[in-house]
């Protein structure tokens, strides 16, 4: 019984000195919902121009969505698509492409898409960057082919920026 | 035996019939994503010019997202609720306030906010009618009082009429 | 076709004009690790000293689970009812219990629990200050009664600003 | 009549005489929150000697969660991938990465990562033995490479034998 009563003390003390540490409280950099708009502004716009019907999804620092459009006659199924991509790329800050390479039948994180509701492992989902190149999103596209969908996300990520 | 034989030929003449002043299909009015945007801007700037921070969410006639966007600081938690409120609007075709009349403990539908995978019903979604009266779709606003995302959604409702 | 053209130009216009507003990156607080865990230890002292079994969640700005605990012989029911309380104090920033207090039958937002995956709507979730009073995340203690429940969490709130 | 009566009091019998011999109801070994917490700080301290940023889930003999802790900067996806690694261990007290061996395209388990309501089946995942050697929860730990997060595990598994 003293044994186990030393043994907590041991712990929280670990514990506590651990804690000592703790400092400055973490200051991140989050999307606004303009820089959102913007994005999704300049994807549809470039999906337009490239004669491609998408949704497109914007999500925050915390992964949760920001804002979102689906264009007229775009696939119903590419709502979710989206989302999830979106999520993906901020949940493992990469393309979702990216991803993909590693979740194949073989791959080192195979079928991890099983994980958090569902991910999506194939192109269309990149992290937004700030001027600092630091994560404050991320976008998501549906509804053309894979290499469509990442070309418009990209144009997307990157008009923040202009 | 023949007698029925006769009546179902007669319901199958019947239903031919029916079927020949259908050779032209359904007919639906659908919201487009300029509409959506429109509601969702004219809501989100009635919202800033009461200071009320809110997310504000369009399905279309189908009851799925069409467009989004979650004000910067609005409730998290406001995501969701937009969402669903929305789409509760369009499942039943009405105020979700009016829905919430009927949905509590006695009421006649008591507890229907269990069915389709969550439902609100409270005020704050509401249809989105063309010029000729059929609904299109509907609006979901969610982060002020219930009276404040009431007016938010009918003012963004209201806008693709103007 | 002129007309819309025309009305889609305006549309776009006008959200463009509403992006020229969009300036500054937003700057947001979150929780860190070691302020989560000083959080936990509070709170899981406190429980002790009082006798009382429960379970702690903490979750981060983005109601990301951050850090969690379950005390021996504390109720396993009471882990998902921990992580739910933290995640719904920061999905509408205020004590859970007072969220309940609008979600009674009558109530104003009744049943909104429903949504984003399932709520909680009585005492025991806080959200998480620092010292300049902005929320950084929220704790949830499960397990005692509700006032102890409610104690415990306010406890461990506290105890980062110390 | 007489001979199915009879039977069932052959049947009660030979029950009562079979509940006779396990008057001694199962004992079970389960982690406590001190070794959870002891695991837990083992393995954040490791993950920081190695430079990696991860999430770490301690589950107890039931599968339940008992502790987690997610460091600052490590991805949001993780929370649920250590989760559900340390579920995935303790509910087939195996190595993660071995189970997945057996649920590659053409493995005799193929795609089992679909039931429990999501499997990780590659490393990071640990069972967490006492002692004896019996199993009393596991550990799972997500955001290096697998490599990195089984090395993490396996520190966190063995520290409460120390």
């Amino acid at each position: 019984m003293n044994l186990v009563k030393r043994l907590k003390i041991c712990v929280f003390t670990f514990a506590l000195l651990f804690i000592g540490t703790a400092v400055n409280a973490q200051i991140t950099n989050d999307i606004t919902h303009e820089e959102a708009f913007t994005a999704l502004l300049a994807a549809k716009k470039n999906a337009e121009d490239s004669n491609v019907l998408v949704n497109i999804a914007v999500v925050d620092a915390g992964a949760n969505l920001k804002a979102f459009i689906r264009m007229d006659e775009s696939y119903l199924g590419s709502i979710d698509v989206a989302i999830k991509k979106a999520k993906t790329a901020r949940y493992f800050n990469m393309d979702t492409g990216k991803l993909g390479e590693l979740t194949q039948p073989g791959g080192i994180i195979y079928n991890i898409e099983l994980t958090n509701n569902g991910m999506v492992s194939f192109p269309g989902g990149l992290p937004i960057k700030n001027k600092d190149g630091k994560i404050i999103g991320a976008i998501g596209v549906s509804g053309g082919t894979i290499e469509q969908d990442r070309a418009i996300a990209t144009v997307g990520a990157k008009s923040i920026l202009e």
